[in-house]
């Protein structure tokens, strides 16, 4: 640090967003600022992604950075390494030495010089160079990451280079601290959070303005990858798009490998549909429910008011210092609540219908989650934080943390009719005496999600997803759709 | 086998190829044949392609069946094992026992009975039960696969199921059988084949109409990916796109994460699109080259109808019994006469300067591959092929086989002015005589590569890419541009 440095900065495209590079040392600043209160003569020493064949052929999937490499170094490209000394504050990057036949097949890399410009670091060495230099810096300490992701249940493999057992390497010190800081976001992450969320947004517009009863699940994905990267310059999604139509939408996940968004769209269908673009590495996750022939039925109507409920109810509660699990709770109250109201379940108290699991029956997932890099950001169990809930219905709570300002956070209520969880319902004396036989007639309806993503503000929050959501909007919407420019 | 069977199918949406299974069942059918002859009492045994997360995240890859398993069993799910009984020809599937919680969050996959007909196979069974099915069959060996692909260089891993060391493991027959049978297409696979490359030559075209000065590179990626998918039911490409566009179309293997297809396309340049997409497994690979503007420069021309005389010196030998290595000098030859006609290069014998190596200055890549599941598909080189040539400019060679009735070729002539290569050259003696000071006006102008699909034949050949190519017809095209139905 302190030489000048000519700012740098990522952009696709003219109309696509800016992000300068600082956005990264200024992450780095946040971790240096920890690691010199606990090891200040260490070093920080991260892999980075690495490109993965298809099995042993020589094609590759879509390059995407690891999030923790990228969170320090935004780096595009694969097979870099980076380190960070904590004691001078410099920060390195390697990267293989190029072969002399890359100009014809890759083409040329920038030098390191180059490198060292674009993304602002102290200093760019090929990867043969990382022993020697870590070695030379002669610290106490090389902090590696392990830990384990709550989401996936993944451990984080520790960097792979050679003689790294001649460091005293500390594998417990940085996991926890950059997980940490990944949980709030800074204001410079903040707005590319806002931008790819912003872009999907319409997306979601353009999607719902061009399909038609008659049209398949795939083209609303078709329709939404393209419009996130000819517009938005999102080359690749953040998750698998999940475009369910009629029953389908009473599946969580759909539109993976085995059911690969491949249903006819009829009228009648409700579309429940869940994606997000990727914008320079961060993420955005937004959920749309609305009747394919742009009317909801009286059933639709009456499970997408359930869910508007539950929204309505955690937004009214929604801000630094709420816990998160207490927001879940609320939300799965409005929506069995509004059911009794209908009389589609019997009279008796909510808070046993809760307890009994019956929230779960009809929102088998957590209210959402933390967002960033990851689209179910780190974070959302540490030792910490309050533990994950065990008790029927809350286990499946991505976080149950207290809220903070600049934490990004996915609201997204739920109501599902799923047969095989209804059918268990019924069987089981703790829930049968709540439920009534019309709820029966909502099997095949399949079900609503709607889907913000939001950021915790001093005041409350601010949603960075903007679409139509009460029924009436969504209906104005789909017989006259507009898509306001970015 | 042996008992009725209804028969199943393959689709995306209504007016995408419906492919009927039996095409995988003949597969096996040919593989049986030829394994009958050398290992009767065996049973082959592949493991399928499993998903890949993204790091320890929760989010993955988009998934890619295993191209061998593909060929063998034609499943779009991940997960699962394959076995064929080579007595009995009986064929199994494995996969792993769903959980009570997936009918919530990945959908109730099909029952046993409903994947044996979905796929036509003789039994599906849980994962759990390898063991005991393989072990009761009671075969003298398990035939797995274990080889190396010429391409990537890569080795293929052998499946990993508990106790496969109890059973006689042979790992040097099945994979030279299986390559030598995919080298060659059924009539099934041919008819996927021209559909992936009859959709994907609609796509360049769609991408030609909608592409303008000032549109970035990636945005022809954008355009075609939606193409493919929302027209023709492609969930993805069948590799990375490359879209370059200037100078930039002399990198050969263009559009890579270090290389993201974000250059801004500018009036005048030359755009050298390389894309194709992956219908049901199966690829197509085709290049354009066209001036964004509709009118090529002069300079242009003159590159553009190089490589159209090394498509025409191509196509006039093209067929079964020619050899691809002659095919390929046959390309290189014409594009060096045809810069010697112009003065381009000096006077000399056109055999002496590929001797020298100037041919791989100008096409430093061979004249194309065998594609087919893979898009530079499996067989290139055997112990039964020509081996590869390793005098300068053969080496990139992917194949130099005798053709064969119902191979799936690329042809790919080629033509740039790669600025280190062009330096190289000037200082190489046995290069230097041959160059002009001219060629140096060159620079900077990138490359051009014509890239079909073609289809060898009893009588010749079949171009299954359907595009613009002569100077006359790009331009009208780029003036005029239409795209015919499927």
């Amino acid at each position: 640090m302190g030489r000048q440095r000519a700012s740098s900065s990522y952009q696709m495209g003219n109309s696509t967003l800016e992000v300068p590079i600082t956005l990264f040392a200024e992450n780095r600043n946040r971790l240096l600022a920890e690691l010199k209160k606990v090891t200040p003569k260490s070093i920080v020493f991260l892999q980075g992604g690495v490109a993965i064949n298809h099995y042993n052929t020589d094609t590759e999937y879509p390059f995407r950075q690891e999030p923790f490499f990228h969170w320090l170094f935004g780096v595009t490209e694969p097979n870099f390494y980076g380190a960070i000394d904590v004691l001078t504050e410099k920060s390195y990057l390697f990267y293989p030495k190029p072969s002399s036949t890359d100009c014809v097949w890759v083409g040329k890399l920038p030098t390191q010089d180059e490198f060292t410009k674009k993304y602002m670091v102290d200093s760019v060495l090929y990867e043969d160079d990382i022993y020697a230099t870590l070695s030379n810096l002669n610290r106490d300490s090389l902090l590696v990451l392990k830990g384990t992701n709550t989401d996936s249940k993944l451990a984080f493999e520790t960097p792979k280079i050679p003689s790294i057992e001649s460091f005293k390497v500390d594998y417990t010190t940085l996991y926890p601290i950059i997980v940490e800081l990944r949980v709030i976001k800074t204001p410079l992450e903040i707005n590319v959070m806002r931008y790819a969320s912003k872009i999907s947004s319409n997306a979601h517009k353009y999607v719902m303005k061009n399909l038609k009863p008659g049209m398949y699940e795939y083209q609303a994905e078709a329709l939404f990858s393209f419009y996130v990267y000819n517009v938005g310059g999102c080359r690749s999604c953040a998750y698998t798009c999940i475009c369910a139509s009629g029953e389908n939408s009473a599946i969580l996940h759909y539109g993976h490998a085995a059911k690969p968004n491949d249903k006819k769209i009829l009228d009648g269908d409700l579309c429940l549909f869940d994606m997000g673009g990727s914008y320079y590495g961060y993420a955005s996750d937004i959920t749309v429910s609305f009747p394919i022939n742009g009317k909801f039925s009286k059933n639709q109507e009456i499970v997408y008011n359930a869910v508007l409920k539950a929204r309505d109810a955690v937004y009214k509660n929604l801000g630094p210092g709420s816990y998160w699990s207490n927001l879940h709770r609320s939300g799965v109250a409005a929506i069995l609540s509004y059911l009794q109201e209908l009389k589609l379940l019997k009279p008796g108290k909510i808070d046993d219908m809760i307890e009994a699991g019956l929230g779960a029956v009809f929102q088998p997932h957590g209210l959402g989650h933390l967002i960033g890099i990851d689209v179910h950001d780190v974070g959302g169990y540490t030792e910490n934080t309050p533990q994950r809930p065990m008790k029927h219905g809350l286990h499946t709570l991505r976080t149950a943390r207290k809220l903070l300002s600049n934490m990004v956070m996915t609201v997204e209520p739920g109501c599902y009719f799923i047969e095989e969880v209804l059918d268990a319902a019924f069987e089981n004396p703790a829930l049968k005496p709540y439920l009534t036989e019309q709820i029966n007639e909502f099997r095949g309806i399949g079900g609503v999600r709607l889907e913000d993503v939001v950021l915790i503000t001093d005041s409350g929050y601010e949603i960075l997803s903007v679409l139509p959501r009460t029924i009436e909007e969504v209906e104005n919407f789909m017989a006259n759709p507009t898509i306001e420019d970015l």
